[in-house]
């Protein structure tokens, strides 16, 4: 999962600052894609053997955060205009859902070995609030694209701190 | 092994409609790459050491794997048009090829430790029927490009489920 | 972590030349890439258990690193002028911030387990001098920018042995 | 480690024709680098700790295997003209000395553990051919390319064979 930032021609300070937007942008998505990574591996730690339709859940979430560098570059490289902060969006909100999928077939699966992971992800208050953050940021971005912005900034700083809670049951 | 989707300039619906294609010819290479990714992790979890052979049979299926990027790049953005549909099915044809030499390397790598694999691959009735489609479809390209284009997809949908003989294999 | 040289065109020594700074300061970048890659090898040898603190501070580190390349090539391709210089600084110190945050972390995490990392990290000393470094180098890069590479150099060749420091401890 | 094929405009066989040199380079550059992975891999299996010395060394021998996506797309680029074929030598060469001075490196750090490695390196005929091979390559490149690019192609064949001695030996 690579995030990338062309080389500006120019060496003066005019030829970084278009690259302003797009460095938050890259910022962004880089929080994003760390609070996946993150989560991605206290969840597989919980878990010890996986199946097919683990590993098709795992690549399905794995589309969709790969389409997260081309969302970041095209809204970062035009100055987080509406239609591309939408997309952002329905690429956020595939990801968040293709993650929810994928948790639930791994607590299905582990519930025969350990509840673990099942236990420690509860009811899911976390992943279901972004889940409707992002279903509310997508049409705002046509309204006013700062309320999806501020919105997408909201659920990355809620999903900051990794799942405790399977870290928790994990040291019990 | 990574599918690239360039970011196109402007902000607007107009600046998508070009990359509906090539995001169809992504999903599509996405699914054949994932196939392949997780019946190549459901195959070498079978076997336990691999040889020289072993090594470069699998260097030669990830060989044409590594071209699947080009030619779906060069598909899409072509609007799926006939010479590049067939290059398509030949680079898909050659992957399979090669994916039918390593998983014979490894039966008859393995066959003195346990036959587990062998047993499991059976006669491949999955494979060859793929290597026939890819066959077809290669000059079926040149009298209407659709018809590979319905190969592929079903090929793909053959392979979807990951190969759950192995799996059964494994857990008795 | 991928630095990229971009293929010239026409097949001289001519095509050659511009490519001489981008290829320093790739060499310099790739020292400076290896000197985190053996010494973050060291220290997570030296680590058992990670949580999710550690987790993030390595992804901070992973964020700046990421800017490396971004920051080489910057630097190579406008002949290593002032201000892609101070940048290249500024990218150093913060990935010399987030190690020593990335440090400690691991440090504080292990302490109930074994002190080895803490004893051999001691009060890291090189560590200090880099960081001293880059911040002077990041301002005399606009008196003259030669001085700063001369930093840059020197602070690579004080890391390119690695810390033999956690080596000797985990042989006791 | 990624070589890459840049998509051609178009899409009738014209549009394939200027690829044709990248790829037959693509090719030579995959196999070489299949070499080093496979005998890499053979080579790091006969060991079982690392210091900080063949850390280094392995970097060392990164570093030129990272300049051969470049020289292959330059020679490629180039129709095999004399500088690029030289150029692409002098990479190959340094890679085979790194390569020879991360095996001494390893054969020297496991001396003491066993020395399956040592016995099966034994005088290495094949790695100072090669090294002689490609210094008589480069200079002939400004004679006649081609008996550079038939050199480059013998060596390889004459790796092509993983390294039996170090399998053996393990398999004893």
């Amino acid at each position: 999962m690579v995030l990338e930032l062309k080389i500006p021609h120019g060496a003066d300070l005019d030829a970084l600052k278009p690259l302003l937007p797009v460095l938050l942008a890259y910022i962004l998505s880089f929080i994003y894609l760390g609070i996946y990574w993150n989560n991605h591996h206290h969840m597989l730690q919980a878990t010890r053997t996986v199946n097919g339709k683990v590993l098709w859940a795992n690549l399905h979430l794995l589309f969709w955060l790969s389409l997260v560098p081309f969302a970041t570059g095209w809204m970062g490289e035009n100055h987080f205009e509406p239609l591309p902060t939408a997309v952002y969006g329905v690429v956020l909100l595939f990801a968040g859902l293709s993650y929810t999928i994928l948790q639930n077939k791994l607590v299905h699966h582990s519930k025969g070995e350990n509840s673990t992971l099942g236990e420690a992800v509860g009811n899911d208050l976390k992943g279901k609030l972004s889940l409707v953050a992002y279903i509310l940021a997508i049409p705002l971005a046509f309204v006013n694209e700062h309320i999806s912005h501020v919105i997408y900034a909201l659920v990355a700083m809620m999903w900051f701190i990794p799942d405790r809670r399977i870290e928790k049951k994990i040291h019990q």
